[in-house]
């Protein structure tokens, strides 16, 4: 439970591409969740690799502004080696060397809301190929 | 629109992972769409790299089996270079050697359903921070 007097951002964590059509829905989705919470929370969208802004150039701007709790929610749809392996080690070394609390959250497609809306549009697909 | 004499089938498409981890969570999902249709559809889950089954296995498999029609759902965050050359490339070599028609979707991630799961798990997710 973050301590009241440190201020908290949440850090939505792509993989990340060199292609910006792969960017492009991230970002879509991250204006769309600021345009939800409003100016209530801190929102930014960083990526793992091959595109900016990576997490690290994120972690130290929300440090800079004095945001000292910053939880991580990949916008990944299962945990592999990136998100148990080489995410975990960086937020460690960000985490020490911005003076920041750092936490990972599980991915988003292991939520059952995720998973459940997934096989939604898979059965949907279905129903339009057998109608057609 | 398929031909309704050609048998139609569907493959769920993933990256891919030599990490079994990242795999679970796409057999559990295939499992449990597998379910939720019954015996009414042929689905298969293939890798686009990196882990079997691969995407041409599965084609050489339903092709043996008489299946003349495959529709492949990607389940990608988005479209990167991977959907839009890569595997394009992939479905047409494919479809030629095994004598399949192939379309391809559009990421699911695309879908709005399941990018408005996306966004309510973040909602949620800031909202136990602000009443923790």
């Amino acid at each position: 439970m973050p301590s009241p007097n440190l201020r908290q951002a949440t850090v939505l964590l792509a993989h990340g591409s060199s292609d910006a059509n792969w960017l492009k829905p991230f970002e879509q989705l991250t204006s769309s969740i600021r345009q939800s919470v409003g100016a209530t929370a801190r929102i930014e969208l960083a990526y793992m690799e091959l595109a900016e802004p990576s997490l690290e150039s994120v972690t130290a701007q929300l440090s800079d502004e004095g945001y000292g709790v910053i939880e991580v929610l990949p916008l990944f749809f299962a945990a592999g080696r990136h998100l148990r392996k080489d995410v975990p080690m960086q937020l460690d070394a960000l985490s020490k060397e911005h003076m920041v609390r750092m936490t990972l959250k599980q991915p988003v497609g292991l939520e059952p809301e995720v998973a459940g809306a997934i096989s939604n549009v898979v059965l949907r697909s279905l129903q339009e190929n057998s109608e057609g």
